[in-house]
């Protein structure tokens, strides 16, 4: 079915175009036009993929959300040293702060997100199962990490993940901004892990 | 000079208007035209009043900016009990995170600007001032905590005030999008406060 396969590489280069537009000049910049320009495809084919401008957002925010959670996944089953789940926790964390130079437009393109979700229930939808789905990662690690005797006793699990996810969460928007480097923001994260060890 | 006074007021209402039709319907909203019917003035009027529409967004997000501040430094004025340093910081973290439903709006302006601060170095300067006068806030705080002997000695004040502002900030959208209730945030808040107690 090769047309099939066309129409989800078009979405694709399209869903890409978006995230370009947003961090070269932000959320305002998406317009119909400029989105078929970025992608190399008439305005009619962006319509054909997408009825409403949401839908394509919504659309490019769930292929963001599914590289996070991708990368934080890979990250953890290519680890050398599964038995420490201290190193998993940090570099979990690390990566879904998206605090690398090279995870800017990442985390431009998902500040943009996150505001524009303030105000569209389908973003809104998107964002907290994408939430929901990091929140259960970190308790799996917390819990691991209780099991192999790393952490401490009794703690928390749920609770705790709210906290780091919550922390990275903020961490994204400061490095963003520049109040924060992202060599600070690992520093803090770093530190706020080995507060939990045993 | 009461023409003085008319341009300042002038220029706060329309701020207020830029405030609130974000709160509305997104960033993308603020055309000059929707600005200058909202406020209430001519399309010139704004124009009188603001050379761009960095320099108008840059007005109202110190606008948002004072508020905070001054909330959360009234909140520590008025406590009738200034000996408990963790009541104050507790309030404090609860008011800076926006957590109220009668503080949605402030929410969902205050991540519009830090998304729209990603690609406007103006409006990025705006934060980080913002950022760092809150965070002078917090660690005085938290050293005050420390001269009353309610804390943990030896804490690194610096780091935990950072902790905390991002923490703060990233409940705030979590918040904003329905990722957790304000009560959960303010409990988690409050969990955190609870683990520097002495």
């Amino acid at each position: 079915m090769p047309k099939q396969v066309d129409y989800e590489d078009r979405r694709g280069r399209i869903a890409e175009a978006v995230c370009h537009l947003i961090a070269r000049s932000g959320m305002e910049s998406v317009s119909l036009r400029d989105v078929a320009a970025e992608a190399g495809v008439s305005m009619g084919a962006v319509q054909r993929c997408f009825r409403t401008k949401d839908e394509m957002l919504q659309f490019a925010l769930e292929g963001i959300s599914d590289r996070i959670g991708e990368r934080a996944r890979s990250r953890i089953e290519a680890s050398g040293t599964p038995e420490s789940a201290l190193t998993l926790l940090d570099q979990t964390l690390s990566a879904l702060a998206l605090l690398e130079p090279e995870d800017r437009t990442e985390a431009q393109v998902w500040g943009a997100f996150v505001a524009r979700a303030a105000v569209s229930d389908d973003l809104a939808t998107v964002l907290r199962d994408t939430y929901a789905k990091l929140h259960d990662l970190l308790v799996w690690l917390l819990d691991y990490g209780g099991s192999t005797g790393e952490l401490r006793p009794g703690l928390d699990t749920q609770a705790e993940a709210r906290t780091l996810l919550a922390l990275t969460e903020g961490l994204t928007s400061q490095v963003l901004v520049g109040h924060q480097t992202g060599e600070g923001a690992r520093g803090l994260l770093r530190g706020y892990v080995k507060g939990l060890r045993r």
